[in-house]
C-alpha cells in the first residue's frame, strides 16, 4: 500500500451460525482480512451468557487458519470498558471479532465507552471488525432488537437501541431468513425511511468495504431493503396492527453480487451457483458445429 | 344498474382462516356482494379432505347472515365436473365459494372443465367469486404450490401448475405472513417477472372489482411483490441456491388501502388503524386556543 493511501476499511458482517467446521468460508475471509499469519486478533464475546466457550471455539478457528494470536476482551461493566489494558487491546488487534448473544448487552456494556471508540479506531486506521448475530446487529447505529417472526410488517413489532455506528445508514438484522425476520425488519424500516434495512442469512456475511462496497460471502443471501421513496402510516397506525408500506424497493443477493450501498443498487454480478444444464451445452456445440461447417 | 352497463365483476381473494365465529368481517363481506338476502351461494369443498364439515360450517355461517340458499358442488372426477346439473347450479349461482385444502386437487379436477367455464361465465356476467387457502390461489392463472417456509428466495424452491385464469397476471399466495411465504413467492416472480405476485395473510381478503381495483378486507395484509423491472438469475441458478433478484418493489397493504393491479400502485389510502396520540390532539388544542386568542 503506498504510504500516502486511506487505508482500506473492512467490515464483515455475519447472519449468525457461520460454519466452524467444514470449509469455514466466512471464518476463513475474516482471518484472511485479517492479515492471516501476521494477524492480532481479538475475540469479544460479551453478548454471549457462554463466554468461555465463544473464546474457546473461535480460538481453535482462528488457530487452525493460522492466526499466531488470539485472545480476548469480556467487560462485565461499563467501568471495565474504560479499562487501558482492554483499549490497548483492542488497538494493536488487527482484527476484531464479536460473538453472538444479546445485542443490548453490548450497547449497555461497550457502546459509547473507550473500549467503543477503539472498536471504531481500529476499523478506521484498517483493521477489519467482523460480528455474528448480535454482534452484527450492534455494528449499525440504530441497532435492532427484539420483535416476532413473520413476514407482514407491524407497528412496533421491534425497536431500536444506539450501536456502536460503524455502519450509520444501514439496519443489520440476522438470521433473517431462519427466523423470518423481513416484517420486523420493514417495520423499523418504515418508520425510519432514510436507513436502508438488512437482513443477513444465517452462514452468509456481508462483507463492506470503505464504508459502502458490499460483496457477499457464504451460503445464504442478504436482503436490502430501501424504503426512501415508500410511503408509509407507520407515523399513526396503532400498536400491532399491519402496517402500510407502498413502493418500497427490495434486493435479493447471494454469494456473487456486488452492492453499493450508498446509491442502493448492484453494481456487479458474477453468478456463483450456475446449472448450466447438458442441453444448454449441447445447443452452444451443435451451434459452434453448425457454424465451423458453414464457414467452408 | 343501468341495462346497458357492463356488470361489475368481483372476487373476494382470502387468505386462509378467516374469522367464522367473532365479527365475520370478511365473510359478511362475500355475503353482501352475493346479494345477501337475495343470493343464491354454492359452496365448492372438493380441495378438502373433510367436505362434509367444510359444507356444514360454511352453509351455517352464510345461513345465520341472511343467505336464503346455499347448496354445494364437489365432484370428484373431471367426468363429474362435466355434468350439467352442477354446471346449473353454478348458472344459476349470485356466489361461489371455494374451500382450503389441496389446489392442485383443483387444478386436477376443475381447471378447464365445463365446470371450471361455468365459474369463469358466472365471474363474467357478476356473480362474485370467493376462495379461501387453496380456493384463494386456484384463482390465478398461473397457480402457486409446493415450497418451504422462509423469506430468502431460492431456486425451484416451489412450482406453478395451471389455474382458473380469473387473475391473469397475478400469482396469489395464502397464509403469507403465518407461514411465512415470502421467499416462494419471489422465488416464482424472479422466474415470471411479468407476472405480480401476492401474498395475503390469514383473516385477511384482496377484494377486487373489474379485474384490476384491490381493496383489503380484514386484519393482516396483502402483500404485492412487482419484479417486472427487476434483474435475477433465475435462468441459470442451480436448484436450491439463493436467488438474486435486485429492484423488485414491494407493498404491504393493510385494511383501508386501494392498489390498482394494473399500475401496481397505491391509488388510496383511509387510515383504518389511527393511534392518534393524546399529545398529537392536545397540541392540536392548543394551537386552535392559540389561534382564537390571536384573532381577538
Amino acid at each position: 500500500m503506498p504510504e500516502n493511501s486511506e487505508p482500506r476499511r473492512s467490515l464483515l458482517i455475519i447472519g449468525g451460525a457461520e460454519d466452524k467446521i467444514g470449509r469455514v468460508t466466512i471464518l476463513r475471509r475474516f482471518v484472511r482480512l485479517a492479515g492471516g499469519r501476521k494477524s492480532n486478533i481479538v475475540v469479544i464475546p460479551t453478548a454471549s451468557s457462554l463466554a468461555s466457550e465463544v473464546i474457546e471455539v473461535y480460538s481453535t478457528v482462528f488457530s487452525r487458519l493460522g492466526c499466531p494470536e488470539v485472545s480476548s476482551v469480556d467487560p462485565q461493566t461499563r467501568l471495565e470498558s474504560s479499562s487501558p489494558e482492554l483499549v490497548e487491546r483492542i488497538d494493536n488487534a488487527t482484527g476484531v471479532f464479536i460473538s453472538g448473544g444479546n445485542q443490548l448487552k453490548l450497547s449497555q456494556l461497550i457502546v459509547g465507552t473507550p473500549l467503543g471508540d477503539a472498536m471504531l479506531r481500529a476499523y478506521e486506521r484498517g483493521a477489519v471488525i467482523a460480528g455474528t448475530s448480535a454482534g452484527a446487529s450492534i455494528m449499525s447505529q440504530f441497532m435492532i432488537s427484539m420483535g416476532e417472526e413473520g413476514v407482514t410488517p407491524r407497528q412496533r413489532s421491534s425497536q431500536l437501541t444506539q450501536g456502536l455506528g460503524l455502519v450509520p445508514g444501514v439496519i443489520i438484522d440476522q438470521h433473517f431468513d431462519q427466523r423470518s425476520r423481513y416484517g420486523r425488519l420493514l417495520s423499523l424500516v418504515a418508520g425510519s425511511p432514510s436507513l436502508l434495512g438488512m437482513g443477513i442469512d444465517e452462514d452468509t456475511a456481508a462483507e463492506i468495504t470503505n464504508g459502502h462496497e458490499m460483496t457477499i460471502v457464504g451460503s445464504g443471501a442478504v436482503f436490502i431493503v430501501d424504503a426512501r421513496r415508500a410511503q408509509t402510516d407507520a407515523h399513526e397506525a396503532r400498536r400491532d396492527a399491519p402496517l402500510l408500506v407502498t413502493g418500497a424497493v427490495v434486493h435479493s443477493l447471494p454469494y456473487g453480487a456486488t452492492f453499493d450501498l450508498t446509491t442502493a443498487t448492484l453494481t456487479d454480478f458474477v453468478e456463483q451457483n450456475a446449472d448450466v444444464a447438458v442441453t444448454a451445452a449441447k445447443d452452444q456445440h451443435d451451434t459452434a458445429t453448425a457454424a465451423a461447417a458453414l464457414r467452408h
